[in-house]
């Protein structure tokens, strides 16, 4: 084979992918192990998407994003608190792309990235191929939230940007307010990024803090959301970036350079996302991530709070099998899929997914129940 | 503003903007400007995505591609020669991402890239991002050809990659047998690789040659193509990349980086796009193309004879403007915008593009013919 960008040498699967295609290979395996909701996207945002196809929205959109569209999300992000304007978003290819126009559009070769873990693996596989060094910074002593400490003990000279997700992947856990405040006071006017993913913010039990009110921190925020988790439309990928006016007008040039611009017609039902009640899917993760926890505490795992997202992550150290270990047997002698935290650059954890029905849930976990009362 | 990518910095926007933002505020302007198919997308294709929404297909696609997709693909460049297996194809967001993962995922930065000119400014804003190093090798004394000698001229030890487009945007010219001919015999076996900006290979009066017979090439060939000139589905964001399957392995993890999949429901539209007639659009081109010529004959204006795509490339030095001159005057003189050859790194030309009603064009050639009998 003939050479390739370096980078690309070090970049791997997500293990996540090793444990969904054993559970998929393994008869009758129910899986827990899917980040994805369960439900089809909504009808009136499907039927927006249709009715936009008939009136051929099939041309280029701009770089940027449908202008009604900026116009919505800057409203949407300004009810959270943002002040946001048109011109500081741009619509991406789900928020995979917009991380990925955050961290390669501030990283130069060797800088670092501050990223607590556990951690969703796609953070680390976009600052392998932006050549930047990713630090991992350990929540797990710390409740899953962040410390002045911790974080302080983090950064270098080298220290590019911080890397936020909340709710979080894989632990379910929201930060807090104090969590917040330690990141704002380390890093407030230091040339520091904080890209802050937020992709689960809707999909919460109350709610969840952000970066909004930190004033400070505003010129050196990229905050990243998707419309794929609050509105089932993880097949459509989209999402989007916003940040400063002029960091953006700059950011616009690699996304257009990567993708061009967004699919029009898509753009449509994306403004009708944004005025759909999904408080129905919001109320069922919140019922199942109660019968999770119930279910939990009865088999006696313990495991951080969930407040959003729809994840739940116990702790199965104690039972003396490696994180790998322990979901592999579960798949092939209970028929159940978790996902391992070393997917996430953990360990003694596993991460429980709620995207399934109740069902599907009762049966699971009567299989994990009865597969540690053999261990 | 805090420090950003270096290399962001020189990118700039794209300068064919500049002329038909120019043109858009000029009141009764008639734009041959715009790279576009004007025709909306075909209704089967447009049933297909209606379709695939009410099978509820809105979620995550495999990071590759459907694996129905991906097999047509196959089939259709095995059509072509290439031998082509499902595991060699990425569907991607367009040509631009295929093209962006091709070139970012072959480089280190300070490796060449030689690139013929005049050339899609998309090359440069893709290769600056990467760091990379553009090689221009013009090509306009060489009648818009490849020839042995002014390639090898550009070869260094430092070069990692040549970037071919054919049919070529903006010339309209395809590369001959001969062109491509020089390229493989300097670059066979070498550790360069050939990236081929195949996306106007259907909008062609004849055959258009392709790397396909030069088998010894086959291991260094990254193949770029778009559903959105043949099928008139630029709105629609789908492409793809095909290359040797090891590479292609790699590649796909920078691809899963980006924007991890494609719009399920969209891939199997596409799926009905390559098996849809588009003929009569193919058809219109040529006409509007005849069209084009006879008028640029007879009002004396020289060109490298239109073979493909629906850009025709005139000479308009010998009128004494600049052809940054000539556009902008000709845009607020006489109401016609087309796009300078600087804008594709070359001068002394212009772009005129047949995207657009032929009552569109007639008017706008009378009144190119009008500016140039008053020059």
């Amino acid at each position: 084979m003939l050479p390739l960008n370096e980078n690309l040498s070090t970049m791997t699967l997500s293990g996540i992918r090793r444990f969904t295609s054993l559970a998929a290979q393994t008869p009758g395996c129910i899986s827990l192990a899917l980040g994805e909701p369960d439900f089809p996207t909504p009808e009136p945002i499907q039927a927006a998407a249709k009715a936009a196809l008939e009136e051929n929205l099939t041309h280029y959109a701009p770089n940027r994003g449908l202008p009604e569209l900026c116009r919505e999300i800057s409203r949407y992000e300004t009810g959270l608190g943002y002040d946001c304007t048109p011109n500081q978003v741009i619509v991406t290819a789900g928020a995979t792309e917009a991380l990925y126009v955050a961290l390669m559009g501030v990283v130069n070769p060797g800088d670092e990235v501050i990223v607590p873990t556990p951690a969703y693996p796609l953070y680390r596989s976009i600052l392998t191929a932006a050549g930047a060094v990713m630090v991992s910074m350990p929540t797990r002593e710390d409740g899953f939230q962040l410390t002045k400490e911790r974080l302080s003990a983090c950064i270098t000279e080298k220290t590019r940007a911080i890397l936020l997700n909340s709710p979080n992947n894989p632990t379910g856990a929201v930060y807090t307010r104090e969590s917040l405040e330690a990141v704002a006071s380390l890093v407030s006017g230091k040339p520091i990024w904080v890209v802050w993913d937020g992709v689960y913010n809707q999909l919460s039990e109350g709610t969840v803090p952000e970066l909004a009110p930190f004033r400070d921190l505003r010129e050196q925020l990229l905050l990243c959301r998707s419309f794929s988790k609050p509105y089932a439309m993880t097949g459509w990928r989209l999402g989007y970036l916003m940040g400063p006016e002029q960091a953006m007008e700059r950011l616009l040039l690699l996304h257009a350079a990567l993708v061009a611009a967004m699919p029009t017609f898509l753009q449509k039902a994306a403004v009708t996302a944004l005025h759909t009640d999904v408080s129905d899917m919001v109320e069922s993760y919140t019922r199942r991530r109660a019968y999770v926890c119930q279910r939990l505490d009865e088999m006696g795992l313990s495991y951080p709070k969930p407040e959003g997202a729809f994840y739940i992550y116990p702790e199965i150290a104690s039972f003396g099998l490696s994180d790998e270990e322990f979901c592999t047997r579960l798949i092939q002698e209970a028929g159940v899929a978790l996902v391992p935290g070393s997917c996430f650059e953990d360990k003694g954890h596993v991460r429980l997914s709620c995207c399934c029905s109740q069902s599907a849930l009762e049966t699971g976990l009567d299989r994990l129940e009865a597969f540690l009362k053999a261990l």
